[in-house]
């Protein structure tokens, strides 16, 4: 993971021959290094399908997830295991270098309690699992933090930390994201300073999900930090503007937070690259 | 309402005698002019003793609730009106200028789906008929806009404004709370533009719900936006940081996000109040 | 004065018939409201050919100026005063709207003192001569606060503010410049603040007078000021990145700013755009 | 060089005894780490007076300067050399850490054309012989890059960098100041990056050099960077109000800037200590 990529939310939520067509050829008119692909349902993904349209274009590709309640890693920790193994798998046969994002719950996790020993016990047997078997496979295997209303179990970078610290692996990164930052950490610089041992994929997101410049995120104490740590990873722009019904409730957006996909790729995109260049991170 | 006051979450989230002893004497210590009380629960209020304790101390106050869920104005109008009606009246008996916050639902109200018609209908009918009774009564009655992920329906500074003028109303104000607009808003000014004239009190709260200074919040923007607008009305810190269960999942605040309140009233309040004096506010 | 517009130094510095058609040509390729043209030897301008082109392509102008050493209005007001109506019957007869810029004295004028009476009074004649010649002839006359090394009589808005109230004047306006206000005022907004009631054109040049959008200069907290004070005169991109000998001295730009003026115009422009139109500006 | 210290002109401009006992009795009381003095005229001062004063006080100091014009480096290396070896020879007996400052050259001084390669050897020949002269008194010594007006030689973190690298020397280190990065750099932080391997001082002043906290300087992404890259050298908060004649025309401060130095102390102090703590620097 490295370079300039974009969640390809932008083009599709759906992950079948169609979208994935549609999200590398958008994804190649920008000029971005990778895709960060949602693998909300990994079965269904024609997996040689999109590794051959990625080589065809010489394309990179992350794979990202949250939890389904069933396998929630904080209740079920073994039927978390085999989800993230089946979801490995697939981002393998894809030709996916990494699975991230919420690996270790679900997106709209909340028990009403701070979280529980039991809880992140359960969450670092898991992950210990899949990582270890993400390290077989060859594939870097990431925990997003997310904001406190997405889950209730790891929110700031610090708590990612401790986390990996905990299972004492050496082979989980962090993937951070701004429009998370921007509401758990004191300054958004701190949550880089506190994960930056283990910072490899950073969502560029900003403080409404919408497009990237025209919101609240500090963007240049964000990109000072990152160059300040000298972050090599992968930088992802992301942007929710629709969302499918079951990640609705979990993300929250009610009302569209940007005019549409292009103005995000055509403002937004501009936007982040510029301040990346300024402060020397491309 | 106007001038500097402070959230008495501060202190308490009991309104019996203590907790009004313990927060009003806070309150003076710290040079405030106001107060703001949550009545979570009207009924139980010693309305006679907060009122004396407030009188003899010349400090005013503004009350502020959620709705309970089993009244949510989105699907129980009658039942909303009732709940606020017995809020104002307390509010009144208690001395308190105002009552404002998620005045039309509850905190953690999410349907999973964007606000439909006859729910907006129904909050419309909720606010109206509240706003009377309070003009009656001699008090303001306000909105506070949430976050997402506290409610569906209303988000924004504009939303709160369109719910206004789809009543016509002219005695119901916008409460906004840089907490909730650092998410929402596309630069927290704008959220100050749209709210403008309906705008008379505004939480200053920061990006994490700890101490005011420390987080993401830009101040520069809010404090140069309110003074622009000629911005008259109260200006009430609030900081969340021990939770009771019953709001703990609605505001999903899962570990201290200030060290204690001593270092929000002894760190942040200096900050805000600097702030605002930098942009002649006070 | 409305609009988007932008200083012909990106273009060129000598307004020769050459000079003056590349500028127009690149202000009307970038789709410029107006351009600001510097009027460094008004009787050497051609203006019927500058006439000619601005009608031509339906673009409007300002000009702007400091004076020379010569006729520096603090110690020189009868001079001053000849110099600028000279130059303001050149901008007439160009079909500029206005002329504005370091119009009471020189870029580089300091006497190591704070502005005496004598110098304030000097100026203050000036400026009322300067600015009831230009109403008779329908032209705006504007006055730039510059920082305090370029000049040592007016460097805020509020000295600007002053300095009109002083005169009784109500056709002068101010003219700020967003360089000089980082150095200036107590945040950018301040400066808003002040010259609200005769701000009609302002100058956004980034804090290094590179490209804008990278360097210091909070842009959120400008265009949020000057969006709420309802700002309807015209935003100018500035930009020195050559400098002419005669004013080298004055601006101190000793290294290139900026790798080149197109990438102020290719990345300053929209980002400053996009920012205008993220508060409402445009 | 490391703590939080305070430019001693806070108390005094004149380092005579009267001066020193104030100014040493004001950084006690603040709990200052270490002052800076200014060695505007070496030999009037009382070394062993100022030694005793901050051994007793177990206060540390710095010494800084600029050249006067007879000895600027750039056209006068030798007298330039003398000077600074007499400055080193008073700050060792003083008991002073380090000497810093314009080392260079003169505040204030600028040819009107950018460095030349003469110039630029002139100083490095000076800085070469007065820093092997340091170190062999058991001193750092120190360049501290300052805007285009007031020096035209070395305005930028990378413009020191390059000089001390011209040089070959590791015992020079970069003395950085947010006032004028704020109008040099493009983000702070860049300055920081530029100059991160030989950073060792940073001067604390703000934009305008009034109070820290009201005006342009965008501290959190200062704090930030000063974090990331995990600076551990003095943090020296300096402000100008009162000027001597003989510094007011290259500072060039026209208008008291902050009230009183009671105002920069009392809130311009709190607020940087809780910035550095907030970014973990404290």
């Amino acid at each position: 993971m490295e370079g300039f990529g974009v969640h390809t939310s932008m083009w599709t939520m759906t992950w079948d021959r169609e979208g994935a067509e549609k999200a590398v050829a958008g994804a190649v008119e920008y000029g971005m290094d990778f895709i960060e692909i949602a693998l909300l349902d990994a079965p269904s993904v024609d997996a040689k399908h999109t590794r051959d349209l990625l080589e065809k274009h010489g394309l990179r590709a992350v794979c990202s997830l949250g939890l389904p309640q069933s396998v929630w890693a904080s209740v079920n920790p073994d039927g978390a295991v085999d989800h993230l193994k089946l979801a490995l798998d697939k981002a393998r046969e894809m030709g996916a270098e990494a699975l991230s994002g919420v690996t270790y719950g679900g997106i709209g996790e909340r028990t009403g309690q701070p979280p529980t020993e039991q809880e992140l016990s359960n969450v670092a047997k898991t992950l210990e699992a899949a990582a270890r078997y993400a390290a077989d496979l060859g594939l870097g295997f990431g925990i997003e933090p997310v904001n406190r209303y997405e889950n209730h179990l790891i929110n700031t970078g610090w708590q990612a930390r401790d986390m990996i610290e905990r299972i004492g692996a050496d082979n989980i990164f962090i993937h951070l994201d701004t429009y998370h930052m921007n509401i758990e950490e004191k300054g958004a610089a701190n949550g880089i300073l506190d994960a930056r041992e283990h910072l490899r994929y950073i969502h560029l997101s900003e403080s409404d999900r919408g497009t990237p410049g025209e919101g609240c995120c500090d963007w240049d104490e964000i990109f000072a930090a990152l160059s300040a740590i000298e972050f090599k990873g992968g930088l992802a722009m992301e942007s929710f503007i629709n969302m499918p019904p079951e990640i609705a409730y979990g993300l929250s957006v009610w009302r569209p937070v940007a005019e549409s996909h292009q103005e995000v790729m055509d403002k937004g995109l501009p936007f982040l690259r510029n301040k990346a260049s300024q402060y020397r991170l491309i």
